[in-house]
């Protein structure tokens, strides 16, 4: 009998096909084409600098100038911006609708110097700079009196809506509104501290390792886990074990466990899927400044920062739109029980070879 | 300068890139493959009546019997169905979290007998028959007890989540909960009508109509338009003039008016873009049946149905799942302009044959 679960934050039902259960060899992909090298016509190569806008912020060598070699990671504004810095607000109505400047940032956040589409993740210090870089950011973004949110993601691969450009890179996108699915999120937190006095992702990670069943890594104040009410198949969360809603607020050396995870977390979900497209977002809470109002009171009690990893191995997202619905073919502790035995590696597994 | 628009419904904020706005040629596709005649090997084809699952229901000619030939319109259970007409619901929970059986109905309405991918909107009574068998099927659905949903949507091509099989077909999936999509929708209808004491559609129909700057047909009290806050390129919205809630009360000579101003629709939109992959969704109220619950009180005044067309035209879905924001390059004003000047056909324009 297939199941349906209730997500416990936002009210989401997913079906979950029990018996229809797909194995992860279905899905396994090819290597994408992979060049270890520079490439004379990518933009966010090392020494391709002047082909894209001035750089914005970096982790760079001693020494090296901005706008030049020398960088591991590298913020760009975006090309093609959909929003603009530029600007006042300009809230106001027109009848019956609301409308306002799209008053924002769009950037680019180049990954590692190499074409390379598999180096960042190789290599845990880049992760680590990566990480600093991306808190940095936040903290500057933050004094921004207009901004509200800095949503940071990836989409890996062509199907998860990546572009074109295969060298690694993030988007970070600041908007002076909350993105509906984060808000979402924060307002059914707060129905569940309002009725409970916890923390709705603290009591998730407590049953979660008490249960065993979909949490795949849990290391030094991190845990990586597919969520009970998976959307995708092998979709996969990283948490913080210790309460905070502001990823910002991350210390030095949780950067370092965090880094551990998310790399471990990148090689096991590869050894089981091959070069997997898929979408990564940063959930964290949103910009607070009126510290007096109702809605920030219990932010900072009731919201847990953590990592979305979500894997685009089905033509979903069609049925979604077409039903509102989400279909799971594979049940996060099917998942869980592959990426449990999966090896740390990058090593694509080579496809067809099922286990049983 | 791009706008944020805020959707008066549910909240969710769009961005409209009003400056980089495209052209409709610049999404033109190509036509698919069709075929007139019926096909050896296709389930859905007249003559292949063996091939698929017993026939639930069907418009058929007099005196021809089920799961032969002779009808229009038939619907038949999924061939590999997600939900089950089986066994109760069990709710029940699980610590922090909650599920229940996947009880619910899952079928396939086919709309025309022959292969070819447009018969079914060229001709008009087989889209009243389609219109009537959906009413008929609604009906029956809302006695069962367990259910409280009936969803009927249409995915149009593969980029869309539609199957391989090109021959036409309606999918309905009947759940004992109402999916968040359309939760989402009820709620902000009625905290509109909770403040305002009037529904949210009628109010949003009396100011396009007045503006005129949305609305491409507005006939025999239907009206066709691109909704304010469209999350995607030609998005098109299809609503009733008079108020109503549940689509399955639409009577005799509405159902006639309605058929017209859907393949009216469909042909203007076709000129436009050609063979065009998209998710057309029926939103209408749950079943409703304990009267006195606060819940269901208000629903026959606050909310309205209509029909959803959303055209996939962009790579959109992989960048909203990664930022949660839609980025629509096309403002509605825009698209509607080129609908309403659009000839009533159903051969496509040439592509890249643009206007300007």
């Amino acid at each position: 009998m297939p199941q349906l679960r209730k997500d416990p934050i936002i009210g989401r039902w997913v079906i979950i096909a029990t018996e229809r259960a797909k194995r992860p060899t279905d899905y396994c992909f090819p290597g994408a084409a992979e060049k270890g090298e520079l490439n004379e016509s990518c933009p966010f190569c090392e020494g391709n600098e002047s082909m894209t806008p001035h750089e914005l912020y970096a982790s760079r060598k001693k020494g090296t100038r901005p706008d030049k070699s020398g960088w591991l990671v590298r913020g760009i504004p975006s090309i093609s911006p959909f929003l603009s810095m530029q600007g006042d607000l300009d809230r106001h109505g027109k009848g019956i609708y609301d409308l306002m400047n799209g008053v924002g940032a769009h950037e680019i956040i180049v990954a590692t110097p190499e074409h390379d589409t598999g180096t960042y993740v190789k290599n845990l210090t880049r992760i680590e700079k990566l990480t600093e870089v991306l808190v940095r950011r936040i903290k500057e973004l933050k004094k921004d009196e207009r901004l509200k949110y800095a949503l940071i993601f990836k989409n890996h691969g062509e199907v998860a809506g990546g572009s074109n450009l295969q060298h690694q890179h993030l988007q970070l996108i600041a908007t002076p509104v909350t993105p509906l699915r984060v808000k979402e999120e924060l307002v059914g937190s707060r129905q569940y501290y309002e009725y409970k006095d916890r923390c709705i992702f603290c009591d998730i990670i407590r049953q979660e390792l008490q249960e065993k069943q979909r949490v795949f890594l849990d290391i030094d104040g991190f845990i990586a886990m597919n969520p009970y009410c998976s959307r995708f198949p092998f979709e996969t969360w990283i948490l913080p074990k210790k309460h905070s809603c502001d990823f910002y607020k991350i210390g030095r050396s949780e950067i370092k466990n965090y880094s551990k995870i998310f790399q471990l977390t990148i090689k096991k979900l590869t050894s089981v899927l091959g070069n997997f497209p898929y979408n990564a977002i940063l959930h964290t809470a949103p910009f607070r400044r009126r510290k007096k109002r109702g809605y920030w009171e219990t932010i900072e009690a009731d919201y847990h920062w953590h990592i979305e990893i979500m894997p685009r191995l089905t033509q979903v997202a069609g049925f979604e739109w077409g039903s509102g619905f989400y279909i799971n073919p594979v049940p996060p502790e099917e998942a869980c029980r592959y990426l449990k035995e999966a090896k740390e590696t990058l090593e694509k597994k080579s496809c067809g070879k099922a286990k049983d």
